[in-house]
């Protein structure tokens, strides 16, 4: 029914060809100690994306799906290579701790790439759109915008993304708390969903590069009227940005799955999203989007080619007088 | 893993080609109006299934599954065509509510048609086996199997089935408990899962000609060593009787999805199964099954194809005080 919607006709086109779209980027965040992985691991990681050899290059072939890597803000010189969008608005974030992450320019510019790698992919043909990120530290800054945008407190959506463990995570919260505390002092409370009178602004003060990119692709898809399946925390977050921007837009985001980051929970509540996959992964990189792509393909297929009762001459119920 | 451990090698072999076998059989619990369809339309089904217009068709389409039809029992002379295995063992069960669904001879030979069919499916060529099943009524003996198998009581086994309204879903939990009734005075009570230590003849006085011929499919599968993809709720009584008679062979097989009858979830939960999906679908026919395979392949890719950090050139993690 979403398809059919997103499309304007029944049955819906098939949501194929596919891209995940991976948006590389960099964070400030990552000089207050929130991960064990240096940060070097961004460009090592695009780099094994765009050779092939990333969890989502195996899922991607598997499922049909094309993998493209935008580098919206890493913070390393990258070589070109097939497959990558060079659009790098800065290299990396400023630490949201001490100053806003980005201006609002860079966050709008960010925005902006999301939404033209949306169009520059469908017009080169495809028409489902996956979510794929990758950036060391990114999942603190998802936490602190499912914070700002929900109105729960960091503790509640600040998880362990790629190996932290007790002693990190609480050293997480506590400067997911300090973010938000410095931003609310320039934007206004978010406790009571203030935050979406500005969602720019917000987005600037705590977000990432790629998460602005992020929420520029779920608008750009929106537009094209072509579904977008969301990964894990980084794309609920972004998404809630994007549905913050323009509410119609997460009418075209499917929820490919839901990670084991407690965040995530919290922000497809938020977005009224049922996630199609729910095994407990945290892998990124648009994985849980890729998983998920098939079944939205399967409800697309079901639509199209199923025979009805009548058109294969099956003999209908009898009705019963409950029902007569 | 589980992939790991049914291949004995690591990585695992992909899982592909995959087959759906649809068995088909009727019920003769129908006459007790246990359902609003008419039961031709279990021929009807079989004829659409052979036609490419049924729902695990489209599905098999859109994952990369063969489907084949396995008629096992229905209460019809049905037309050969290509993708039929006749394998009729009788034109449907007795009423189990009156009189043993069918000798222990009877399942017997069916148990056998589904072990046939495995060894011929991968003689053919498959190496992942997924489990599909018509059979108007075929609901109402899965619940009455979850029973025997689990010790719980029929009203807590007994779905609504195929647009079961309030009125017919008492009256089918009644069936259900006469059936189970009279067949404990013949093999002794289930309360204390006794059943387990005459599997075969619960089979007999409870089950479809459809559960037999999946008990063996999944046995015929575990002696092959290939993966068996579960669909719905006549997929998991059929595991149970399949678990009842060789333990091991669960281990052989993949929960494709958790169907919204309330049956499923108590036989999974005997198995010790974790569905892959969940998305309250209860439509039947290896529907649930094919939508999960992405999954299971998926899986094994991952293990044969992804790098790991050291082939990446990915720099370690900084191991901190707590890990080191």
């Amino acid at each position: 029914v979403q398809l059919c919607g997103i499309a304007g006709t029944c049955p819906p086109p098939m949501p194929e060809p596919a891209t995940v779209a991976v948006f590389a980027g960099d964070h400030g965040v990552h000089a207050q100690g929130v991960t064990p992985w240096p940060q070097e691991v961004t460009a090592q990681m695009v780099a094994n994306l765009l050779r092939g050899g990333a969890a989502v290059n195996a899922l991607g072939r598997q499922v049909g799906a094309r993998v493209v890597v935008v580098d919206v803000g890493v913070a390393a010189d990258l070589d070109g290579a097939p497959g990558l969008f060079e659009r790098k608005v800065r290299r990396g974030t400023r630490d949201m701790t001490v100053a806003p992450a980005m201006t609002r320019s860079e966050a709008v510019a960010a925005l902006e790439v999301g939404i033209e790698v949306a169009r520059e992919l469908y017009a080169d043909g495809s028409r489902c759109l996956l979510t794929g990120d990758m950036g060391i530290a990114n999942t603190t800054p998802s936490a602190a915008l499912i914070a700002a945008f929900t109105g729960r407190p960091a503790v509640q959506v600040t998880g362990r993304g790629t190996g932290v463990d007790d002693a990190m995570l609480r050293h997480k919260v506590d400067v997911v708390t300090r973010a938000l505390t410095r931003a609310e002092s320039r934007v206004g409370s978010w406790a009571d969903h203030a935050a979406a009178r500005d969602a720019l602004s917000t987005l600037a003060e705590l977000g990432g590069l790629e998460h602005a990119a992020l929420a520029g692709f779920v608008l750009g898809a929106a537009a094209l009227r072509v579904p977008v399946v969301l990964d894990g925390v980084i794309a609920g977050s972004a998404a809630l940005v994007a549905h913050a921007l323009s509410p119609p837009s997460v009418g075209y985001c499917i929820a490919g799955h839901r990670s084991a980051e407690p965040g995530h929970a919290v922000a497809l509540a938020a977005l009224g999203l049922r996630p199609l996959v729910d095994l407990d992964l945290r892998l990124g990189e648009g994985s849980g989007a890729a998983l998920a792509l098939p079944l939205v393909q399967s409800s697309a297929r079901i639509l199209r080619e199923m025979a009805t009762f009548d058109s294969a001459g099956v003999t209908d119920k009898v009705v019963t007088q409950e029902e007569g």
